[in-house]
């Protein structure tokens, strides 16, 4: 399924000088969101996957549903502020300031085995702070998946040391 | 399934006075998180549900995989600046000042039915803004579904005009 079709380019957004890939319309058609949720939970179907972990919000929307179909737990990390219990938190540096990123203190076992789950993975600064965050609490990443990978910013060189999948790549 | 034991209450979140319902213990037990997911999704099953909407964030932890599991398309309703394309927005009440919603223009064909989801109910002044943004778009409200309902806050008169269906309700 050529996924391209439901990805609407959006030019400077959040700030001038970016164009935005907007997921909406894949998530919004059933087939295309299906698709996608069903390919990536099959690519880790293998992996023995304890709880899915995503990133705040658009995160949420593919990490959630991957995580049913695998019969797994879903385990948010969040922006500052959220989370109502005990947080580890990260700071870390994005392209235009820092950012901080919190997880609850309880939220994995030792051990326990832990699919990343983003919707895309840009220069993968906030990929490698969450990765951060779930191994400090013990935590195995087995892999991060990703509908969308922008190729040219790098990122998989940053989290370089996981396994990764993506649906779709832009140069 | 008695799913109370997997929702813990922090006292005074996110301010004095309010005991926060924190749902988290149950999305991370992968038996509970299966079950909430499977039980809402099949009580609207023969809804013929085209799209669910969710709230901004913990909603979309539920109504993705809800939307998943009914084989619809997922739409989400944000908080202000998040989404990139043309929006309708709502303001309205809420118990501690004003609060603003956004629903993507394009996000609905007229006459698509659409299933509500949010972790919550309180007070029903999201819920009622959010479905006041989805039928503006021509769309057909099909039903609301929660995880937890909080009874004394009489949400579900502001919304009483809907079918409701919740897991958990605490008094």
């Amino acid at each position: 399924m050529d996924l391209r079709k439901y990805i609407r380019d959006i030019p400077d957004f959040p700030q001038k000088g970016i164009l935005f890939r907007d997921l909406t319309p894949l998530m919004g058609d059933k087939d295309a969101f299906n698709y996608t949720v069903k390919e990536i939970a099959d690519h880790f179907r293998t992996f023995h996957v304890d709880k899915v972990a995503a990133i705040e919000a658009r995160g949420f929307i593919f990490g959630a549903p991957i995580a049913k179909e695998l019969g797994a737990g879903f385990v948010p990390i969040r922006k500052p502020g959220k989370l109502p219990y005990e947080v580890v938190r990260k700071e870390f540096q994005l392209e235009y300031g820092m950012s901080i990123l919190e997880l609850h203190k309880d939220a994995f076992k030792k051990g326990e085995r832990v699919l990343m789950i983003d919707d895309l993975l840009a220069t993968g600064g906030t990929a490698l702070a969450a990765s951060e965050l779930v191994e400090s609490l013990g935590a195995e990443i087995v892999g991060w998946g990703f509908v969308v990978i922008l190729k040219n910013l790098k990122g998989e060189e940053k989290i370089g040391k996981y396994h990764i999948f993506s649906l779709v790549n832009f140069d």
